[in-house]
């Protein structure tokens, strides 16, 4: 007997990625897609790439099923969860932070409904395998916050100060939406940076590394991908080789995550639900990078990968397709 | 019970990805993977992508088994060919071609296996479906030739004079040794001819189509697919929609090919094994396009859906995944 | 005593190449530069590259000029061109047809000012040299068209039947709004046909090279460059060196024609208004390749080249900066 | 009376835009250019863009000059430099660095000329200005060397410990030898980071700026540019207007330097010979990016900036060519 699934905004590349994996993914039946600007085109007019995929076609409203998953714009989600029975899996950041605090200060906006927001268990499984298993609502991670996250937290003990950490994402992080900062000819040759000190995902590394941090991202031009450099001060000295058996230890049963001395690159993870983690020790100093792809070990993949815990299915369920090279 | 598989030349793009697919196979468990220049080494040494997929370790020889892949250069695998037992399967041009005096002036070499070309069908299934049921040896098609072959050989009966097809592909074609044409400083911006007249697929394309082809191709800075656009002239003015009927009744039953009256993009294919095809007419002139990715519908992906034939398994078994967006 | 000048539309991309190219010659004073939607902005806050080189503020209204250029949309032009005085230098299409029967069907809307049409000499000053010195008015040649013409005019006399003309565009050609077909995460690996058969380019190539064309354009992943493939039919048989010298007799005294007898590359034209072109025959088969920068030759360029022959100058002034590599 | 230049090395990347440079100088005449593997091809050969610029020919062996450019690999300069007469001015890093045991240390090779190092001057005009206009001799910065030292130098007073520099190269950084980095199949898609600690470029940055740093590269799927995002402590709070200030009094009379307080993008200097520097603070806090064409501002332009204050020409003579956009 499969699950009975739910999608809502299913139009962006996130929900896109969501609609592609529940798909083929063998325990669940994709019961409805839903998008308010799409309602009555069919599901590869918006997703081209699932033409002879599915006969779908969007709804105005959300489709009841037995899970839902929200992928829609930070604010809406709020307003949703509320009317929803069943399991609820939200993408948004409307429910990852556990201070009202942050909440309102980075997303300029009150909460409608932050009473709920203790029912949510944090959505980045190798942290929170246990709670997600038993979870009923989970707030997955977002992009830059699940590389910066999946990289400092197993550094909480072994540091002094704080950690800078200097991340860089691809197009496709922007939404499917066209504008100034992703336009082809713009966007092709550039490589900037922006919003230095302030970025909405600084509270949600801080709770979850439980590190203060100096998070600058950075724009480049690849569609796919977040990569992340941290840099770290150790309180004693430690080889590289000490370093990675401590990561190695602490992601002991996590099947998405492949440690290396060496760093990473988001090329090959493109289209994965992997996390490739490298790390680096040159005396106090320590520098952890890790490269995923935004969309799915960032969004769509973690979403399932969070899914599948909850429902008690291996981990990797309809998630351990490797990727292509190149 | 599940079949013996062994892929030769598996340290290239197009090897890796016949590996890569037959991990992800059903029915099939891969034995061996060889290539001389990295004999001994473990598979993700070379295919970073596949890191976590499987233990194997290059051989330097092949290794024995119920179906052999062959992704090696043009000349070797005629060389090869004649020691191996069991089901073959060649992604090179050795075997494609029925005219020995074809093969010697666009290969440039005599052949050192003649004799066994009648046993190979030419692997493009939607053309070739029962006798590749039935065959012990294929011949895959090349990347160009397949989407150009797939373009022109419905157009056969309708058109007067010859077919002039001007094809585009990604830099992935070129294969993995690094060389001037795919140094990034320079093919990132570039767009250029090259080979007018005589690229070695013609005499491919002309065999399959039954028309005589200008076959003019160029480099486009893309990483996966081939585009070609067909330009021939029809006997009797049709409309676009009579063209369009026309497809859709020649492709009955194929599942990877996808009909239209517009113009397909080549990254609504990357990655799998769809070839699209639109079709145009206005009066008596009639464009064809497709897009296809090179190394799937072009190579690994047709390889393995020849397979699935010559096994009596669904066409689709293993390679029905969705694309990803964007 | 330097002449004065006035950029109308340069808040465009086309615009912005004028400017930067006019801020640049040595017998130019800029005196404006309009643009509606900005006006009151500084230039650099449109056109960041130009940070440094020019105090110039946009106005709402066109300034007064000695030599006027209009890089406005189609339709715009044909509305200022009757309200200015001097030479006027016209980059839309408004002007280029000199059949309004083809104009009111390939841009689907009446001519205000149809009546000023014969003043204007198409500006393509390798075709049209001698008139274009005499002219007070030009309308300059199309990115498409300019690349198509510059490679079917010569062949007038030689073919048989038309020509099948195949371009490749950057994305720079689509303007700078953003736009679905310019969004870089889609964009980024695509290649896709568009407008078959119907391209507002057609009637110009054809009223300028006198052949019937059947013109097919393509949007590549690349940000400048134009490319066209033209195949034609030769009345009689030539060897690739006859074609070669043809050209060379057709082109001699055209600095910024580069012949070969080898396909160009957009990237060698980048940024330069050089146009590359090169030819290739096989009996009476032939082929000519031509590679401009679709902004400078196909635009900007072309216009200053202009403007230099209605002024007496030298033909290559402030023009002939190399081009980068790479 | 022009001045005599020859340029060493004029096959790469680096040499060819000194090479395109000085034939756009007014100065200049260029009667010299040779490299090894090259000698007996025409400039045109080898670098394509620069077809109709020049009649000069590869030579072997340097031809002298009254002043010549070497733009050699690390180790051969060294060996070159002693037979040369005239002004040298060298792009490799063999004269850079003031330490002997920091050469030996990170250029892993004993040095060949190691008296003369002491008669040059390091080039980076913005902070060498006056020793540069009295130099015979000058070792030019390097690409990331440039870009972090324009960046710390302002800070060196206001900070306490070091900085901390996360760089980002475009693949034009590696050279014109298709290597598996710059493989266009995978570089497209890639970003990844190398040599954690221990880049060459570290000691330069640090005897420049005296702060110590810890400097991390990375590669971007960029063609030209250099990015580094700098962290540094501040020893007391400062406000960004105040650091933006502080930056413009440092580079007052630097025409090419360009300051903001917001992001730049390596875009806007492609091709250029500025250096976009941003600056911002939060409280104790402080980030300085800087963006810079590696080939322009960190190799072929600074060298010509160096040599214009050599003669005592304007700083910007042959050099203040506007970027182009996009």
């Amino acid at each position: 007997m499969k699950i009975k699934a739910s999608v809502l905004g299913a139009s962006g590349y996130i929900g896109g990625e969501v609609v592609r994996l529940l798909l083929g993914h063998p325990n669940i039946d994709l019961v409805g897609i839903s998008a308010q600007a799409n309602a009555g085109k069919r599901l590869d007019e918006v997703q081209p790439n699932l033409r002879g995929y599915s006969n779908l076609v969007f709804s105005k409203d959300p489709v009841p099923a037995e899970v839902t998953f929200l992928a829609l714009p930070h604010g809406e989600a709020m307003r949703v969860v509320p009317t929803l029975s069943g399991k609820v899996i939200d993408l948004s950041a409307d429910f990852r932070l556990s201070s009202q605090e942050s909440f309102s200060k980075y997303y300029k906006t009150d909460h409608a409904a932050w009473d709920l927001q203790k029912e949510f268990v944090f959505g980045i499984p190798e942290l929170h395998r246990g709670a997600i298993s038993e979870a009923e609502k989970v707030a997955v991670g977002g992009c830059f916050a699940t590389a910066a996250i999946l990289s400092l937290r197993p550094m909480k003990d072994l540091v002094e100060g704080g950690a800078i950490v200097d991340g860089k994402t691809g197009s496709s992080g922007s939404g499917n939406k066209p504008k100034a900062g992703t336009h082809h000819p713009i966007r092709s040759g550039s490589f900037y940076a922006y919003g230095p000190f302030h970025h909405r995902h600084t509270p949600e590394i801080e709770e979850q590394s439980g590190l203060s941090v100096l998070f600058q991202p950075h724009s480049a031009p690849i569609v796919r991908g977040v990569f992340t450099s941290s840099y770290l001060s150790l309180k004693t000295a430690m080889s590289p080789e000490e370093l990675l058996a401590h990561f190695e230890k602490f992601y002991e049963g996590s099947p998405f995550v492949r440690l290396s001395s060496s760093p990473p690159n988001v090329r090959n993870v493109a289209c994965s639900n992997f996390a490739d983690i490298g790390v680096a020790a040159d005396g106090k100093r320590a520098i952890v990078w890790a490269a995923i792809d935004n969309l799915i070990k960032g969004g769509a993949g973690q979403a399932v990968q969070c899914m599948n815990l909850m429902y008690g299915w291996d981990e990797t369920t309809g998630l351990f397709q490797a990727p292509a090279l190149p």
